[in-house]
């Protein structure tokens, strides 16, 4: 199984008057992830949306929030392919800090229409890409 | 069980360019109806901190995204207590429009000592008025 | 001159690890309240994206911080039209809280083809609407 | 006079309904570059905050949209000082696509005591390394 990382550096606008990241910006964080790791895998998600007219989406989120981060604070984010089938792909993710976990998710994402927001199989070529980095 | 019921309206910095409100912005959706019904509660979140030195802070999310909200949609979350606990407790949430569910949630909120992030137990006083609420 | 007002209330999401509502916060604020006005007028801008294809985009923003809003702070927005032109309206609006300024913005919003994101002129019976509120 | 470049890519977290990026988010993006280059010139904005007591806020700001960034786009943030007193700079940053300014802006910083938010000059050494990238 391949793991994908990815370096995310935390701003003021990431935090709340708590002093600490806000939580719902950790979604935002794995998010980010997921995207490099498509393109790193040669998925456009523009072109795709242009050409084959769909788009991934995001059907459920679990997230636990373990240690807050912190303004300035030099995160990485883990991704890894948990379950994969013809219409939906399960993620999960770490936010680390240091080796340490400061939050995990699992995350959802199904392809769908772009016009109806129904979904349909993922493109062949992209299951043998996600495919090959699950196994 | 009593339910809390908060409007919300959506506004282009909710939605992003697939049309449809983020999905990390239902997080903030629901956390904008749990602080409005603590403050109907008469729990003043800012004095707690500044007086007891502690806060609210969310430790578990699940999210399940069941239909898209649009920009200028006029939501409704509609907010429960699922579980009540010294430490936590566990909210269970929907984002409504017309009735019909577009999103739901269960979030586990622990009371923290500001300085330390240390879980401690709710004051009294506010597990009462918790528990008034949930049987 | 007609003014508009527009209750704000400050969530964590709003504010940053400085303990203060984050800058670029208020020209979301600003918006919402732009927004309103323009649905109080009874105009409704999805209906108009769908029949005519244009929208109402930002051109120029100038924002003036005069005093930090906090978390939990019951803020109001006051909007007035400071010029209006065939294909721009100025926005001159002030964030306040008990009387007090403490952001200050001149907004400049353009009509575009949603299309093109050419400037095009605003439908006359808009232009009615925005007039009214002006002189 | 020295320019700072620093590359921020588009997610859907920031773009909106309209299809392009929200145009607070180009608020954000020049955050970004501003600490960024802070950063590189050996300010720890944390370190500063917790040893001496201060920040920098935003006191004005001077946005200018010229043309909409996209999702997926990969932008370059380029700053320079425009101006610079004991007390506050004036950043000049444009943001732009393949040599094309899509948008720009002149944002005013101050230095202020963290507690009262009331301004103060830079450390001596700050304003030694901002006038070596500014002459």
């Amino acid at each position: 199984m391949t793991l994908f990382e990815w370096d995310i550096r935390v701003y003021y606008e990431d935090t709340d008057a708590a002093g600490v990241v806000y939580y719902a910006n950790y979604a935002k964080f794995m998010e980010r992830a997921r995207t490099e790791w498509l393109r790193a895998l040669g998925v456009n998600q523009r072109e795709l949306l242009a050409q084959s007219g769909i788009q991934f989406v995001v059907r459920q989120l679990q997230l636990r929030l373990r240690q807050p981060a912190r303004f300035n604070d030099a995160l990485q984010v883990v991704t890894a392919i948990k379950n994969l089938r013809p219409m939906r792909v399960l993620f999960q993710q770490q936010v680390m800090r240091d080796g340490v976990v400061l939050a995990e998710g699992e995350i959802e994402v199904v392809c769908v229409d772009a016009a109806t927001f129904k979904p349909v199989m993922f493109p062949e070529w992209i299951q043998n890409k996600l495919h090959g980095n699950f196994e």
